[in-house]
């Protein structure tokens, strides 16, 4: 189960990082940008999320492997040929990215639902389901902002709302199954509900419909 | 004065919630973006003030009323048939706002000096001016850094020099008259230039001016 | 020693107080906007510094010298006399911005290290560098974001490397040469690249080259 676990949280971080060193390259940015976008698109979320809690400094700086990973997957993608090589199918890409890029998202948000339980003294519903949803969410908000676009998770796709169903899901079903099958069912939503709403093209309503 | 306090706290929450919400409709965001952006603005100068003064988690996440009534009043100006009812006389409907956002700066000034005062051990008067100002104008800068604009303190109105000018005399005040006749004279006049300064147009200088 | 860093901080205080002034100045701000811009620029790496570490509330906000230094030269730089008369030899004008900003970044980058040196009860490299890099560029990125710029270390010059190569050779440097030692390297370095790579146009590379 740890180990299960771990392997997912780095498959997120690894897309995670992706998602950031890709706009920093779309936006002609230099080695160092594109790592610092890498970088804080990863472990974003995380460092908000501790800061929230009150954890400092924020685990990310005791326990560097996550940063690592974010680094290198932004160094890697900085390379043309392995770019290349990448994107040769692009439309593969594409999926492995949204898969990763899915379970970043479902993991991250249970991790963090997880890190509040263990370090709230009163752990409200507010606080359990804010904390996952910034721990799933923040990382992305903070790459669109510096990187000078509007955020992702206010103008395109089931993203953000995906992440509150699965935290929702999770907090409910902690007390009645327990940890593990809550995170589980929680993280597990997330995916679902990210992945099909990639897939079907949903969309939750717009005002001016 | 307690219940008075926090009624008027409720018609900030509920004035800086309108105001992020009407932002992410402007911008086409969905229902979530609406949503997340009136909270936001709601409660984001509260937990900026926690993070800056050590209060973590911030007291937003433990009493949840606040953001309770952010969230109903984002969902409530999403639906088109009372958005259009609500700007039925849009005169009025400007009024109504600009009275209840100037209550909403004046009260979040003056209640953030006094969590300071509260919580600081060492209170000086740079500390808690700024817990004052960024209590009351945090919100709306982070829903103006979020929804990709330039934040509205930088560009127009007094509005930020309203909150400083209030969190000045309350701080001064403090210790002359007490707490509850400072807040009173700090949070009146931010309310008192706030409104003055939108129905005179009044305009801080500018440099090219 | 203390004194020269003393001294060698307030310079790099004004001149990033200076680079935030300008800016609002450009995008037409009134005085407020143009001091808030100013004061951010100066003392944000700072404050973000203090949050990650756990200082609450941050060090600026009880020893507001550097807040101090940072309003008055944004008043100052807002007088269009004093501009027009300090703007007289444009090219004099932006080498002393440059030697200026160069010394705060190569200062408030070893000032960081040391700060999380003396805090953390478990300095890992990652957290001494990131926090040594953030207290220099911090300030300078929320600049960017709150002014809705691009920040200026992801598209420009040798930036924000000039600061993570003099925080990686401070740290190193640290259990073999001492505190004092180990600063002078690093911070040294750092002013020495940024102003060797502003005079040759050094420039990281991009993606696209």
């Amino acid at each position: 189960m740890e180990r299960l676990f771990l392997i997912l949280e780095l498959a997120g971080t690894l897309a995670f990082a992706a998602s950031g060193a890709i706009t920093g390259l779309k936006k002609n940015m230099d080695i160092f940008g594109v790592c610092i976008l890498g970088l804080t698109t990863a472990v974003g979320g995380g460092v908000i999320r501790d800061v929230i809690l009150g954890i400092t400094p924020p685990t990310t700086f005791l326990d560097p492997i996550y940063a690592v990973v974010a680094l290198l997957t932004s160094l890697v993608l900085f390379l043309p040929r392995i770019r290349r090589l990448l994107m040769w199918d692009q439309r593969l890409y594409d999926l492995v990215l949204l898969i990763m890029d899915s379970a970043g998202l479902g993991i991250f948000t249970v991790a963090g639902i997880r890190i509040a339980y263990q370090q709230a003294s009163r752990p409200t519903l507010f606080l359990l389901v804010f904390v996952g949803v910034v721990t799933g969410v923040g990382g992305g908000v903070l790459r669109d902002v510096m990187a000078g676009d509007t955020p992702y998770i206010f103008v395109k796709h089931v993203y953000a709302s995906a992440s509150l169903a699965g935290a929702l899901t999770c907090v409910g079903l902690w007390p009645l199954v327990g940890e593990a099958a809550a995170m589980l069912c929680g993280g597990g939503l997330v995916i679902a509900i990210r992945i099909l709403s990639a897939h079907f093209r949903w969309n939750l309503p717009h005002a001016h419909d």
